[in-house]
């Protein structure tokens, strides 16, 4: 695989519209051919300027790229703004996650799908990128059973919510993606997903980004957010967790903290389906992808 | 070309991935293939379950469509609640339009590219259809110019506005759209587009949408609002203009009111284009499409 002194692999195109069948499922084809998924965090701090900069200069030299991104902080305001403040619930497993009504809904959609993926889309396009913005239901591309009955835990009581619209991704629809690809778009992709009866469905934004790139063999994924990777001691910036190797993965998820734990369980579920390697950097700084892909951050596998 | 019993015309396919060069922009092949723009407006009042079950129904029966949306009635109200309520200013040749500043931009993709359009796409995927939602900036889908200097009318008064992102669609990317139809979606499109220098832009949705059908050779293009059609006199529904043939367009122009005006103006270029009719229809019906093809509403050429 040729790689660049950057660390980053380049793209060593096939020729146009042949190999179509090894395409399929974005695996290299006759060239050698890499594919980089980097999913872009929606908390507060991070640099979208920063990251469309690096993405221009990744996608100049070559790279098979495609972007994920979140938008959770900036939902919380405009849901604030709105009168329809967020809630966040926790399953009777331990694990948090946002409250999604219809209305719920509706003002995600406004952000994910309007403000934050049009933002990232103009930022891609004025750097000469042809960023094409879609949402995991569009085309089907995230699709996967909604949770029609969510077991909470609220007050200590346990509760079944029935009105939500979470859920999660089983299929990616692999071959719209390659086409585009193919094509020479840059897709940025958005949840929420679509679930088998065609409806909306909140999804979390890591185990999605770990599910297209698992679908399209990806070589890496890298999850930029507002810290330098795990932490130890979050949000303690000194205890940042350097790397993570693949047999030892499991013996870490004993002592992880909850939030911790969630994105780990991610990371290890697209290594075990052959994801190279997994990169929890910081998306804050300048060049954050290329430095993620030198080994800046906690990564896992490798 | 083979029409049933509605007078909607049927699709028949040409062979998988044959006639490529002639498929490039939308025009029949070997076999004939019509395409059909709808522009579904925003205003209230208008019946989107009605519109996706008439879309579906059309989808089902092999109609090559695509879908052009507005949200101008939402945007106005989501910016009041936002605290940054609309402005819409008259330019010195008398047209009026939304003032659309950066933070005026942002709220504007908030609803149309968020809540309106993935509102849209998944009332369709709901009924089976595999729409995909973009906006005019995604893929480079609608180019044109931004007006970087708007000279407007204000109080009497002349005035030139500079931090204004609208603008105009001059070129189509017309091979994205044929490649997502060949592959089995239905485009749903909304503004803004993009200037040549990668900047987002607010454009007329009505002439985004006949841009759109000139560009792919469209048989028809339907532009469905919340009155039945252009009224001699607005908002009397009784003073629908039945039609208004391509010879005497120009002889109309004279005595239409501004806001028609703008209406006829776009069809007219449609039809200067090779667009095979314009009609402008009743959006708060049953089978609205299909009303329209059989001559429900106002039609012009054809």
């Amino acid at each position: 695989m040729a790689r660049d002194e950057h660390g980053t692999a380049e793209l060593v195109r096939s020729g146009q519209g042949q190999d179509c069948e090894n395409e399929r499922n974005g695996r290299q084809a006759g060239g050698m051919r890499i594919m980089l998924v980097v999913k872009i965090g929606g908390s507060e701090g991070i640099e979208h300027e920063l990251i469309a900069d690096d993405l221009a200069e990744l996608v100049r030299k070559g790279e098979r790229l495609i972007v994920v991104h979140g938008g959770s902080a900036l939902t919380n305001r405009v849901a604030e703004q709105l009168g329809h403040p967020p809630e966040f619930v926790t399953s009777v497993s331990g694990f948090s996650s946002r409250r999604t009504d219809r209305r719920t809904l509706e003002i995600f959609e406004m952000v994910y799908c309007g403000q934050v993926n049009k933002g990232l889309v103009e930022r891609l396009q004025r750097r000469g990128v042809n960023a094409i913005g879609l949402a995991g239901l569009d085309g089907r591309i995230w699709q996967g059973p909604r949770k029609d009955a969510i077991k909470i835990v609220r007050n200590g009581r346990r509760m079944v919510l029935r009105d939500d619209y979470t859920g999660k991704v089983e299929k990616v629809n692999a071959s719209l993606l390659v086409s585009l690809l193919d094509a020479g778009y840059l897709p940025v992709l958005t949840p929420p997903a679509i679930s088998y009866e065609g409806e909306a469905s909140n999804v979390d934004g890591d185990r999605a980004a770990a599910a297209t790139a698992v679908a399209l063999g990806a070589e890496a994924l890298v999850i930029l957010s507002n810290v330098p990777g795990l932490l130890e001691r979050f949000p303690d910036e000194s205890s940042l967790i350097r790397n993570i190797p693949s047999g030892r993965i499991e013996k870490f998820l004993e002592v992880a903290a909850d939030r911790m734990k969630k994105k780990v369980m991610g990371a290890q579920e697209a290594l075990a389906q052959g994801v190279g390697r997994v990169v929890f950097a910081d998306g804050r700084v300048e060049r954050p992808i290329r430095r993620a892909l030198e080994g800046e951050g906690t990564v896992i596998g490798g």
